[in-house]
């Protein structure tokens, strides 16, 4: 039976689904931005992914590709996967993530702009970080690197992947004007990371709109 | 067969219902706001159209009207379509829309004001663009106009057309002080673009609200 | 059959309890804040509103109370009507109102304590106006008047009261650090005037948000 | 029977379990952030709560931990309590309480940090305070305090505790960068006071957003 078929990439295809729907009642995927994937097998590698230009508040497990390292459809799909799949491919190969989520939320495409300019954004001292794999303490300084934004994704891809490797243990990184990748060793903990991103880069921007005529940055 | 009793007569309008259900929880068409319509036929023109004055947290499929290009109701019912109907009937008879939204969310009234002065809004370097019919690139500059706002819909209409008529590619205008019109191919597509034009209008607007003191305009 | 057993009172019971919950779910009527009547009888007097102190995102149609223009109970309740009832009983009484909602959002709230001062807030030049009962142009100016808040119940009613006679044709006002009173002929114009006013007071809240330094003042 | 096993052990956890989603929908609890318990029994001590590290959306009945006053778990659960079960056996302890729920809301979160020079924050003038337990009059002054965040739950429980006694009456704290924590005499009251405490703080910090300039402080 081949993976296209099998009961994991079902299971799988649905996770993505839900979250998918759940992520659009939050605002955080309109229109048909954002995409998701999860590695079902690694010896042949095997990516469930959403599929491009899809409006992501009624996408259904149905329409989940499986696709192959080379972003070839092994599932019988006639639509193409995410623009975005080779930021995808090297999240899931070269870094070994399970699971990658990207979302357009508001705050993110905001601080994505306001920060660009210092080529990333530091978020420290908050409890919320301790749900970041990894981190045990809020005393933790978590720098999300800020990219400029591309329509060329091989090229873009190459760039993150080179950023990424100086990083100690980097859990996400912003596009400018754009949105949020995070990722994790599985949908939920890429779940969970999107949700706590999410929440820090919130308040981040709130307490900016307070502090913005005292204090200059966060 | 008429139109009015047609299956895809009855599946149009309960797509309408379901996008002023949807809006309605989002608060992008509270009190009695918003008005929604997609083209059945042009030859003979037939437009449906939801009605003048009904809460639109509860519109039904039962409750959109069907009209001719004079805005004469064909349908079986005993209300008047909405009073904006001229607006649609510009739209989607010298513009060639299939589906046209109008929708008052908190964001586009406060930048309608704020920007009336100067015509129009520019929305540029957002990823999101891109999915607005047309647009391959974030780098896209997106020009809103804005028109003052009237109770005269047939000269407003006027005024709207041969503005829009300048523009090399508009997919939505503002009224101010009352909300956002867009249009699309068909219902999905202006659904996609509502979506998308809300989004960057929140983003536009609160990144005003860190930036107001530093910088004026966006 | 008394009016406490009959058809009206337990459609009427159902309405303000769905309007409850959909209240608390948009962040109205947090905690046991806010209470609901309506008018279902004239001569005698017979008024259906919420108890005082419980969970407005549970409130069942079997929890609202049938009362009398002196607000003893008539239906068979342990509980006791809302503090408020003076107000409800004034406006639905003196002011002949069908149905009155008071809710406690954010927006009122804070506009309530920023323009005490000056004893009121004016709105206007929005399209959104026109979905008050008797406004057919955006170049309505709304005046909402804003009063000290009381735990005084009839004394407040009695101010409230010899105000609102002062205006042409009040909507609603605002009780400082407080919330928002609005009514209607009917439960459904009364719940579209909430919608109404909280909206505006967020359109008028979020602006200030970003001219508070370049104007004071709206 | 044990109390395990027991139709009020079964009760509490489904309504904490509730609770939870309910909160989480709100995004007040995003990741795994948030915890809940409720008292079952004194003689002996028997407290309900919520796991370590699960998701707050997704938090079922049946994942409601069963412990006594030194956190030793009597359910049959291969998990460990929430890594604050001191704070939790202090308050419902030495306090008295008979339900605390944990919130990590953004406004909790930025108000904390941008009043933890002066050791709290005084929330007054209100109507919204009337609902918490003991408070009569909107004329009341809620003195919130914020403690240095802290991953040493016993010492951190011992110094809030020594605070607390200091109070008259206490409805909550804040942890710097971390939340709110409420409690009550039982899960609905604390429920209660969590919706009534996020308002504020959101009334709170929403105003601080218009005012920043012109006055520093609330």
């Amino acid at each position: 039976m081949s993976v296209a078929t099998s009961e994991s990439f079902q299971a799988t295809a649905k996770e993505l689904a839900e979250i998918s729907r759940s992520f659009y009642a939050r605002g955080w995927v309109l229109g048909t931005s954002g995409n998701f994937s999860a590695v079902l097998g690694r010896e042949p590698f095997r990516l469930a992914i959403s599929p491009s230009g899809v409006d992501k508040g009624a996408l259904t497990a149905a329409q989940i590709l499986l696709i192959d390292e080379h972003a070839a459809i092994l599932s019988e799909h006639p639509v193409k996967p995410s623009d975005e799949t080779p930021l995808h491919l090297m999240l899931t190969g070269m870094r070994a993530a399970g699971a990658v989520l990207h979302t357009h939320s508001v705050w993110s495409t905001i601080l994505s702009d306001l920060h660009a300019n210092e080529g990333g954004l530091a978020i420290e001292g908050y409890e919320m970080l301790k749900g970041l794999q990894g981190v045990t303490t809020h005393q933790h300084r978590e720098w999300l690197p800020i990219f400029e934004n591309s329509q060329e994704m091989d090229a873009l891809a190459h760039v993150v992947s080179a950023r990424l490797n100086e990083l100690p243990n980097p859990h996400g990184f912003l596009l400018q004007g754009h949105g949020l990748y995070t990722w994790g060793t599985n949908v939920a903990q890429a779940k969970r990371h999107v949700e706590i991103l999410e929440f820090l880069l919130e308040a981040v921007g709130r307490t900016r709109m307070i502090t913005a005529n005292s204090q200059k940055g966060v």
